[in-house]
C-alpha cells in the first residue's frame, strides 16, 4: 500500500492527486516548488514504475511544468529526481529565478526552508489545484 | 540547426546519438555521469519539445537509467534537468553512491571535476555504447 513518506508529508502542503501522482507544495517561500510522488508502493527509481505508470508520470510532469510556467512565465524550471535522503520516489519541480537566493546553484540542502503563512499556502494550493484541474477535497 | 553548447562539449566525451538525444559522458571520475541533450535547436525547457519528442526523450531517459543501473546496480540515480548555467536543455543522469564525495548532497557546483585518463574514458564510452546499442562512429 502506498504511504507518503512522513518527511515529505511534514515539509509540504497537499495540493491533491492526479491519476498517478500526489502533488505536494513544498512549504518554502524561497522558491515555488511542487513535488510529484507516484502513488506506487516501494518505488525508489523511475525504473521501479511499470512502463504504463512511467508514461503517466511523464505526462503529469509535463502538465505540472506547463502549469508552473503559466504561473511563472519568467522562471527556469529545475526538475529533478534525487532521493538521496528520502528514498521514496519523488520528483521536484521548482521554479527558479535569476534573483533567487540560491541562483544559479541547486537548492537542495542549501538554505533552511522559510515556511508560508497559512493563508499564503492556501492561496497557492488553490491556484495550483485550478491550474492542474485537481478537485479541492479539503 | 542544433549545435551542442560549447561548455557541454568541453566538459564531456561523446557517447553517441540515440533517436532524439545526444549522449555525453561527463569528464569527471567522481561520479558515473551521463548527460542527454535532445537535438532540438533552441530547446531550454521540456515544454519546448513537441509532444512526440518529449515522449522520445522519456523513453531514452528510461533506457539510460536502466543501462546505468545495469552497470551500477547499487547506485541511486539522480536525474535532473536544471539548466541554470547552461540553458540548452540537457538532462543529467548521475549514478550516486553513499560513499561518493558529495553524498547525500547534490553534485552540481560542489567539487571541481577530476578528469578521466583518456583510456578510462574510452573504455567507459565503449561500455555505454554497448549498453545503449549506439554504434561507435569514432
Amino acid at each position: 500500500m502506498f504511504n507518503l513518506d512522513t518527511r515529505l508529508a511534514g515539509d509540504t502542503y497537499c495540493v491533491g492527486d492526479l491519476t498517478l501522482c500526489r502533488v505536494l507544495l513544498m512549504n518554502d517561500t524561497q522558491y515555488p516548488w511542487l513535488i510529484l510522488v507516484p502513488r506506487v508502493a516501494g518505488a525508489v527509481e523511475f525504473t521501479d514504475l511499470s512502463d504504463a505508470d512511467y508514461q503517466t508520470y511523464c505526462s503529469e510532469s509535463r502538465l505540472v511544468a506547463k502549469a508552473m510556467l503559466s504561473v511563472y512565465p519568467d522562471a527556469k524550471l529545475n526538475i529533478a529526481a534525487l532521493g538521496n535522503v528520502v528514498s521514496q520516489l519523488h520528483i521536484h519541480h521548482v521554479a527558479r529565478f535569476n534573483n533567487d537566493i540560491a541562483w544559479p546553484g541547486p537548492i537542495w540542502g542549501k538554505y533552511p526552508a522559510k515556511p508560508y503563512a497559512p493563508e499564503q499556502a492556501t492561496a497557492l494550493v488553490k491556484q495550483f489545484q485550478i491550474q492542474l484541474s485537481i478537485k479541492d477535497e479539503s
